[in-house]
């Protein structure tokens, strides 16, 4: 099957088979995969990835192996989007880790990584995921909202891990995709929010959505000049410097969730964390369930997010172009999407 | 009256007049004084300081302004602890902040702090501070126990922001004083605790009180060589390089509480937070009256921890040898202590 590999600097085509199937798994043909920032840090190194990335997908379940008749008539033929943590359970061990055993199987101790650690992901025809991790989409989410279950589930594990009621205000740092659609999220749950961006054409499509924003230079002055803090703020750049103003946007005894993972340092004063007794709250994957609803439901449309569509054997162009200054969400569509 | 302000480097005595009482205010005579760490980063220039450090004080109630004949015969010549942060409703300001309003007196917008912001403190032999701040000492909380009424209120703070019978077990980073104390407030609340520091001479002091302890040699390969990890860790070395091992060994989906309020930026990966959905909980002052219980109830005795006592006169001397390697606790007594 077509495939992409972390090349030099770039996605490399390459021939593979099919992936093998353990016995509860699912091979399923990609319909569409979007690209994410990680996908570009991949490709800079981020984790060692050698393999295929990519974990943002739809696609439609072809096989399953090991499975009893009823389970596979459930399942094969359906559209699908795929949670990309693959506990230890899923490669048979027993006992599985104690992470698992007490549900919290997205920090399992030996988890892979769809497109991440160690499992191969969506830049290719076909990937392989447990039918635990799948989820069947309605046929009101198309496969252009359907694409982005991914990173707006990793957008609504705020709402699980604050009570969004107690926040009428919030602010998100950043104006990223990310950070778009968890203003998206917290907008829908019923906070106003403020979206603090530095690129003017990023801002116009969340105030197209009925997002205020305000715009940061990234320079020492900006608090200066904001002059306003928040009980909740989302820190969502994608960058480390966005945590040094993050905390001081954040109000005594106030939350900060943090959600970029950029790998890299900050020179970081951690004594307003303790002086304003500060929560910080770190953040990563989500509820599939809650955001195949929030997309059913139509309270949020991410689609707009979309900057450029591209066929699947042109990958490699793709992630170039997801690169370029102003670009939004590039997504790659197979010969069945 | 005798008193100590900041000097070049160290703390210098001048003659100063008693502080002149704001209605609801009392007068203190200092008996005993304790120096904390914030008081010698206040004599290298913290928080701009220039009046009468010391912020721990056992003291007596000798005057109180603008209050009826009961209350005045309630509190003169009672013992007492006091609360370091006035909230602006002390100073008359109608209405108060929004913090104020919210309950939130400790993160008050224009708080002065004893010894610290704007308030002279306990290097003398008198302060002031609003009757709505004091606590009165039961006869069984000797002089040297509550003079560490403010550093162990502020350990029990972290009983408040998590919840300790969810944590059998907890690391403390660090072998200071506070550390012990935040050590010695969960154990007498039923963690097993186990203390991590550098220093031999103070981690004696800890297993003294039948805490476990651990070396760290502050290096890079802590982490690797110590392969543990929890999912309570206080982090209080005092010292920014603490922060990188306290989050390594903080368990995904774990609690990290910081305590350490050192000023200086350190170089830290924030990616880690976000992977593991670490909760970081920043945590300064706390409850007097549930630290003033715990010395009452005998469950913890911080004076161990006292390493020396030196009469008020010689505070200058007396901060210089609270800097020098292994010391604790170093205590100042008044004539009246």
């Amino acid at each position: 099957m077509l495939s992409f590999v972390v090349g030099k600097g770039n996605l490399r085509e390459v021939r593979k088979p099919l992936p093998a199937l353990r016995p509860g798994w699912a091979l399923i043909r990609v319909r569409m995969a979007g690209i994410c920032n990680t996908d570009v840090e991949i490709l800079r190194g981020y984790h060692q990835f050698r393999g295929v990335p990519g974990h943002e997908f739809v696609g439609e379940v072809v096989e399953i192996a090991g499975v009893a008749s009823p389970v596979r008539e459930k399942w094969i033929g359906q559209r699908v989007a795929g949670e990309i943590n693959v506990a230890c359970s899923a490669y048979g061990h027993k006992p599985v880790c104690d992470f698992c055993q007490r549900g919290l199987e997205t920090h399992c101790a030996r988890r892979t990584v769809l497109g991440i650690v160690a499992l191969d992901g969506a830049f290719a025809e076909f990937l392989a995921l447990p039918l635990a991790n799948l989820h069947r989409l309605p046929p009101e989410v198309s496969d252009e909202k359907a694409v982005f279950v991914e990173p707006l589930a990793a957008a609504c594990e705020v709402l699980e891990q604050v009570r969004i009621q107690e926040f009428p205000n919030a602010a998100v740092l950043g104006d990223g995709k990310l950070a778009q659609l968890v203003g998206l999220v917290l907008q829908a749950a019923g906070s106003r929010v403020t979206l603090y961006g530095k690129h003017d054409e990023k801002m116009k499509l969340a105030r197209r959505e009925g997002i205020a924003t305000k715009k940061v230079r990234g320079d020492a002055r900006d608090l200066e000049r904001l002059k306003k803090s928040y009980r909740l703020v989302v820190e969502a750049t994608g960058s480390p410097s966005g945590w040094t103003l993050a905390q001081q946007m954040t109000e005594p005894r106030g939350t900060l969730v943090l959600k970029s993972t950029f790998h890299g340092a900050a020179p970081v004063e951690t004594w307003p964390i303790v002086v304003k007794e500060i929560t910080v709250v770190g953040s990563r994957c989500g509820p599939f369930r809650r955001a195949i609803a929030l997309l059913k439901s139509g309270k949020v449309d991410p689609a707009p997010l979309i900057s450029a569509r591209f066929q699947m054997q042109d990958a490699a162009k793709a992630i170039q172009y997801a690169q370029r200054r102003g670009v939004m969400k590039v997504i790659l569509r197979t010969a069945s999407g």
